[in-house]
């Protein structure tokens, strides 16, 4: 059996360490000086490579459950990026809402207006027809219990005939976007 | 030197191949049954994880490419639901536009007609100050050139004073989503 004289540097003592985790059992005797035979310093890269080869099967693990990650993620994103993808135009078309309900509320006094209320309430409908297919919805207010979540109370009444906590009156119409608040309902409490 | 018996199986051939590949050199003689020295064994161990790891290497290379692109992709997926997000509500909103603008060219003879109308008007300007917002835009037709991409010739008539092939008329509006058509004009073009 062929024997080499090792010195013991920092690359060495690395290369000695790796060889006794994987063959403690051989007991090397570590000094100053060591000698490895042959079969010691083969297995000692044989182990180094397999360390190696170990990290870098970790590192592929590592890097396959991030894509997996990203891939899931950037699913989610697309589902609800689709899902509230009207939530700009909407918000800016509901003060455009209050304003066309508001022109609406007119007596109509002569025919002439009377028809011409008639054909812009098509358009009022067809308008509002158009936001529902894309999940506006008017949020429930006059008579249900008070809620902070889709409700903003803005003045109290009272109203003995009525529960504590009802909404008396609706101020402002609040919307939902699917199962988002756009804009909660401005109301009256009863105290 | 201690030298061992190898049978020949398939597996000591891929052995042997891959040490005849990294120590080409050796001349390794390969007949029926060889004997290896120990070294050479070992070569062949080495050069088998090696290949393992240059594999390894080269897998995970290749999935991290993929990553990038699967990571790029999304990205562009993101924009472009982004930048057209608004498209299926404001198609939706293209005949309530068209009704809108019907309806508001009434002759008000009364007083109390054109006070309507006018807070019909306000209502109208900022629906489409909304939908500008969003990248809604009117698609320029009479006087121009007529253009297949944005234009659609419903009729011919014919104006000697105009060039042919210039539109004459717009018969309904057409619009453009940012740089998408979303409807295209229709049109009646000079002979």
């Amino acid at each position: 059996m062929r024997r080499i004289q090792v010195t013991e540097t920092t690359e060495n003592k690395d290369l000695v360490q790796e060889e006794k985790n994987v063959h403690a059992e051989n007991e090397v005797e570590v000094g100053q000086e060591t000698e490895l035979t042959i079969e010691e310093q083969y297995e000692a890269k044989l182990a180094e490579l397999q360390a190696k080869l170990d990290d870098e099967e970790n590192r592929h693990l590592r890097l396959r459950a991030d894509f997996d990650n990203i891939r899931r993620r950037s699913q989610l994103d697309r589902e609800a990026a689709e899902k509230y993808r009207a939530q700009s135009l909407l918000s800016d078309l509901l003060p455009v809402i209050d304003n066309f309900e508001r022109a609406l509320q007119v007596e109509a006094t002569s025919e002439e207006t009377a028809s011409i209320v008639k054909g812009i309430e098509m358009v009022y409908r067809s308008l509002i027809e158009a936001t529902e297919k894309e999940g506006l919805q008017i949020i429930k207010a006059e008579g249900e219990q008070f809620d902070p979540n889709v409700h903003q109370a803005v003045m109290q009444e009272q109203d003995s005939e009525k529960e504590t906590g009802v909404v008396l009156r609706e101020l402002q119409k609040g919307y939902m976007l699917k199962d988002r608040v756009l804009r909660p309902t401005m109301v009256s409490v009863n105290e």
